[in-house]
């Protein structure tokens, strides 16, 4: 059953927030975000979803001030993550916690590390090591050893990588 | 375009949790249960979703052990949050914040009190006057004037309530 976007009748935050990141795919792509992903092709790339959903997704976000669009040097679109767009880590790192706890991998989990500080990232989003909550920019995502995968995002995710940094800039270095 | 709920190729807890919770519908049904409904006819009233995707939704979260079924002594069938289960209120906390943030309503936002203490649960989820994170079951749900809805939940939560007090209970005492 195909149903709408919108939850008609719920006046409730998160209905609210639901009907704009509770789409299929949507909250993958903002991950991605996090992860320094800013062109179409690496976000398709890496997720593998079709191109007519990962456009959609994109216009919402981007309709909605999560993404900003922006024509880089390069002449290419790129997307980033907005204020609003930056305060969805919450979301994205309970939902992580989660399916970590629940619906283990086979390999180990990835570790978030506050950046000079060393401590790891904690189930409730604090550090580890000083109790601080960082800011995305000062994570550092830690490789998962074994990831099969050899697109550019994986590829930049295989070292120990800054939440933020491009992607882009990764790989041309 | 109607997608498959599994997110192949993803290995990552956050494509596994929403495999899970990231249907449309169930993580209001999960916000439900925090607020103590445990009847599919409280679920509906209040949802005003297809009786199809309730059954759906609510097979799908007791097949995955997030919610627990059993026979009341009224004899008829009743959902509760399992430990797993709970363990998702920092998913509905995140989002609840982020959408009372960027999509207020013409209402004011619901407060919930940490019980005993008095305190104001903070964006964090930590109490705003004791710092501590307390359990979802120690929280009180303040009513937000105005709700224009009479269905048994939307009556029991006029008043304060404590979540996972079953509706059931409040509407009739």
């Amino acid at each position: 059953m195909t149903l709408p976007r919108e939850y008609l009748g719920q006046d409730c935050p998160i209905a609210r927030a639901l009907e704009i990141v509770g789409e299929r795919w949507t909250l993958l792509i903002v991950r991605d975000a996090f992860y320094g992903v800013r062109r179409f092709s690496d976000f398709r790339d890496h997720l593998e979803l079709p191109r007519a959903v990962l456009t959609d997704r994109l216009n919402l976000l981007t309709e909605h001030g999560i993404l900003a669009r922006a024509t880089a040097a390069s002449g290419r679109d790129e997307y980033s993550l907005t204020a609003k767009g930056l305060r969805l880590w919450p979301v994205i790192w309970s939902l992580i916690i989660w399916g970590n706890e629940y619906y283990p991998s086979e390999r180990p989990c990835r570790t978030y590390e506050h950046d000079g500080c060393g401590g790891v990232l904690a189930a409730d989003g604090r550090c580890g090591a000083c109790g601080a909550i960082p800011e995305p920019a000062s994570l550092i995502a830690h490789p998962v050893p074994g990831n099969p995968k050899t697109d550019l995002v994986s590829q930049a995710l295989s070292v120990p990588h800054r939440l933020l940094t491009p992607i882009a800039e990764v790989a041309a270095s």
